[in-house]
């Protein structure tokens, strides 16, 4: 999708954010907005949103001095995940669909997002609500299909933290089906979103391949991918693509394609004619 | 109060919303938020928000050509808060104490505001929560004391539609005491802030007299004021200050104003202890 004009205060908001955990320094915050503040005009509002994202944040990490200032918040979520994986597993694998309970876990961890996200989740009610709640934008019985005539499936995660409920998702597909299941994650550190390091924290690594994908884009811009991701890309019978800045930026791309996310703001969910913080399972094609 | 960082991507989000009311033409919006974007290595951040808020909405109609975007809405706001007078008036006179009532409900007009408000407010809901509910911030006791002693007020009027909240509060302090009142409303047309044009409508004036500011900033910025508005300020025995914008621009001037608002932002609520949304009427020297 395109960035729209709704963007840019979002991105603003955003850039501040993240130079406050980067700084305690105001005067160095005042220069990151600043910054941004000089790059508006340059925006070209028909590449995705997490495009420009990548661009403020490279700024902000520039200016500040700090590359990483998600790392311990990135530490803390996935320890509060797997702190929870035992008993999630429970309730998956006692559920009468452990599929689809496992698809509302995934999308509920995507609640995990510094970015786009205004207010900051209670995880633990979030799951709760998920589970107990339909999703808002259901595809699930398509992917149902779809996750059974697959056999290779590519899984495109997002954030810390939420890997460990991409974990139980990835352990429920690969339980139900043979299939073979590649797991991507941004190459660099950028906002909270999982890095080959989150992988073997919550020791996805240890249950199907884990690769890094080329780009420290807060989504998958495949032109900026490494040639074996767009490969896995182009040749995978499925893709699951969790979370906001992964449907950003592969929503107008052609492939067979599931978007697990909660959205986040208003101009990803009233296009999909649902609210902000509602659940979504949709495909590609519908 | 100064401006914050916070503010800044919040005058985005205000200037796109104003110049998508003033005109459908996506490139006339987009030179909106670059010229912002121009301004903000140029905020100074030791005046108020709505000094820079009067700065960012005169780019905003002059870019537009549209120097009144909230004409209609304004008129909306006043239509449908004079529909619902005759009742507020029953409310107020039927209840055990009617200045407090109307307190109440001049705070809940408050929730008509088309500036720093994220989401639009159901109004109907607002006066019922609001009647139904303490202060959050309570300084009435002292507020109902003030009244009782002042011979003379100064009420400084914030938004069409909620002037006619306001109007349910001065003609209960009136009914109440011997004081004389004068009502305060701006120059010239700044978001939905009401001007002499509203005090019209709503027949404020033939209740007291109500005079404009001199300045077309969304709030009261005494160094803009007319000399008459400045010298009733400084001789009054009391005032009363509505909205948000007037505490932002009169929170660190030393007199005996009354604070009526609901908080909009965490920037005004934080330091308040309340939340986004909780009704406000806090004493200057509180």
């Amino acid at each position: 999708m395109k960035t729209y004009l709704d963007c840019i205060p979002c991105f603003f908001r955003q850039a501040l954010g993240a130079a406050r955990v980067a700084t305690d320094d105001v005067d160095i915050q005042r220069r990151v907005i600043d910054a941004v503040a000089g790059m508006v005009p340059d925006f070209p509002l028909d590449i995705t949103p997490p495009q420009i994202a990548q661009r403020v944040y490279r700024a902000v990490y520039e200016i500040t001095g700090n590359d990483d200032p998600y790392r311990e918040e990135k530490r803390h979520s996935n320890e509060k995940a797997l702190s929870l994986y035992p008993q999630l597993k429970e309730i998956v694998r006692g559920s009468d669909d452990p599929l689809l309970t496992a698809c509302k876990l995934a999308i509920a961890g995507n609640s995990i997002d510094l970015g786009p996200q205004v207010e900051p989740v209670d995880l633990d009610s979030t799951i709760a609500t998920a589970l107990a709640s339909p999703l808002s934008y259901d595809n699930y019985p398509q992917f149902r299909r779809e996750i059974q005539d697959a056999s290779t499936l590519l899984y495109l995660a997002d954030n810390a933290g939420e890997i460990v409920f991409d974990k139980l998702l990835i352990e429920e597909i690969c339980r139900e089906e043979r299939i073979d299941v590649t797991v991507v994650v941004r190459e660099r550190p950028i906002i909270n979103d999982a890095t080959m390091e989150d992988a073997i924290v919550v020791v996805l690594n240890q249950v199907v391949p884990v690769i890094s994908n080329g780009s420290d884009a807060p989504a998958t811009v495949l032109s900026q991918c490494s040639t074996e991701v767009r490969d896995i890309f182009n040749s995978a019978d499925l893709i699951i693509a969790k979370g906001q800045g992964n449907y950003e930026s592969l929503s107008d791309v052609p492939a067979n394609i599931f978007f697990l996310l909660r959205a986040k703001c208003p101009v990803v969910a009233v296009p999909l004619s649902i609210r902000v913080g509602d659940a979504v399972l949709k495909g590609q094609t519908d």
